[in-house]
């Protein structure tokens, strides 16, 4: 059986320099009945990232229907795709992501830049 | 071949009544040949829906590395599922995304609440 490691939890690296800040978009599979032990993992894990330097926020999200195959989703702004590579390069992090419980929730951690913007996201 | 429909292009029913603002999370599968063809066509989709009633806010997104299998995405907030679904059950809409154009793009719209929030989103 696979098993996800730490570099799986972690977005791939940008193909060339990013300026500025950075937005990690993270989609996880989650059963439905597994929800209470997503979010319990996820906010043991966000506790670590919101205390990093160069965290700016971030959004967890749930789908409204269950036929999503990726029902939970994070948006995480970061000041600079440095502080984020460096919040991921812990030994805190790799404890974090390590343990047993992780490997129930398969993620999909993506990096962009923002182009686009209108009005004031809540 | 298969084509995309207007329905393709709206996110999937919730299967309970939501209650307050819904997020828009809509990713789209954009060679980097494309990019700018790509951006043009949602900057066209764009206009028509900043005007809509309840549209709040939208951030579009590029992935920072090449090999992400959906390298744009578009995060959108609406004041409610309501006026969400009104906004895609118009002709308008259906004649934006009809354009031969959005063939080559595929897109997986999806409908989130949100659940969890820290800092301020740029």
């Amino acid at each position: 059986m696979t098993r996800f490691t730490p570099e799986d939890r972690t977005a791939p690296a940008s193909d060339q320099p990013t300026t500025g800040s950075v937005t990690l978009i993270n989609s996880f599979a989650v059963a439905p009945e597994q929800d209470e032990e997503f979010q319990a993992a996820w906010y043991e894990t966000s506790r670590y990232f919101i205390t990093q330097p160069g965290f700016i926020s971030l959004r967890l999200h749930r789908a409204v229907s269950p036929t999503a195959t990726h029902r939970w989703v994070n948006v995480a702004v970061w000041d600079s795709e440095a502080s984020f590579r460096q919040a991921h390069n812990t030994d805190d992090f790799r404890r974090l992501v390590s343990q047993e419980k992780w490997q129930s929730f398969p993620s999909t951690p993506v990096l962009f830049e923002m182009v686009t913007a209108e009005g004031q996201m809540p």
